[in-house]
């Protein structure tokens, strides 16, 4: 993996487009946090629903098909839009949010062999 | 909603921190896009855990408690990890994912009263 | 609630039902542990699905519509047979380790203001 | 697979459990449907967990250890209290849907080579 992450865009550029999406449909009113965390399990469960029946061994072949990429990528954005919608919802800064949880998960499951700084 | 969005920051960098903590693990090996689903659903699942018996009208409060908001934090940051290792398996940009959903459901869904470009 | 419960069948029918609806498909394959275990929380996320832009307090009316009532019938069907070819599998006598379940639920959550035998 | 199903109980029994235990705790005010599909969402997530890392051709291995297999057994059964609790609620009759699902998956899915009737 030394090729360069592929995702370089910024988080409050989605957030803007999400907020103008949302506000144009009136739908900040569905968007309780409660609804919000039902949204974004069901997107994961039709991530899952793709996977079910694939073996791990196969899952990386099987995501290389065209059809199931474009289903995979729709699926996944889904999931990434559940999950913008409630930071946004609730003033989470997201991406301090998974810095933070990369910190504590460093703590939890030490590296072997490895100095922790 | 007149406020700026609170997250501003690049997923890439956040990907590099992910693509670190994985390798100094071993982990590449558990991450097989199969896994990886499994992962993204589960943390929602534990996210949805948190809300299930909250009222709709009752949960931006609840969210909104210090300890409540603290374990959302980490659940939500779990399920965003899931999001980015998922996309970063697969080489999909997330970002362009996402757009490219919203102009989807651009369509799916027009604006009540508003013309669609 | 004083009518009598709705469902009076017993659990080792149905299974027989699904362990020929499997074999004659040549399915087992597919079904071990891990998968189901997929199958399932991919059909429990198909069942939120339905519910997650409605209310609590309008989700009974919801649910009593006819439409609605069938989805919902068919997404809980997919989900006890998930259980069930997942107990099945396994081995595990499901009535029993809900028994099982229940009275560790007495211990956990003691009812206020009862004794409990 | 000649041993018969090792489940034989009467759902209705397990339902009068259910009732009782959840009228004790005044917890029906909680579980209306949409809050049930979560917690059976939920449980499946729950479930889900235990399998995420372990591979297809480990897992059955993996359920039969005493450790997991009670774990396992604890989450299904919760998943199964999810289903019933849900279907009681709607006055779902559940071995009649699991017939009906059968049928409709016996159309959809036909099994090779055979004459279905």
């Amino acid at each position: 993996m030394t090729t360069p992450p592929p995702a370089a865009d910024r988080l409050d550029q989605l957030l803007i487009a999400l907020r103008q999406f949302t506000r144009e449909r009136s739908w900040e009113q569905f968007h309780d946090p409660k609804n919000l965390s039902m949204l974004l399990a069901s997107e994961a469960g039709e991530l899952l629903q793709l996977f079910r029946w694939v073996r791990n061994d196969e899952s990386d072949a099987f995501a290389a098909q065209a059809d199931n990429r474009r289903r995979i990528e729709e699926e996944l954005a889904d999931c990434a839009i559940g999950v913008l919608l409630l930071a946004d919802r609730l003033g989470i800064d997201l991406a301090a949010a998974v810095r933070v949880k990369i910190e504590l998960n460093r703590v939890k499951y030490p590296a072997p062999g490895a100095r922790e700084e």
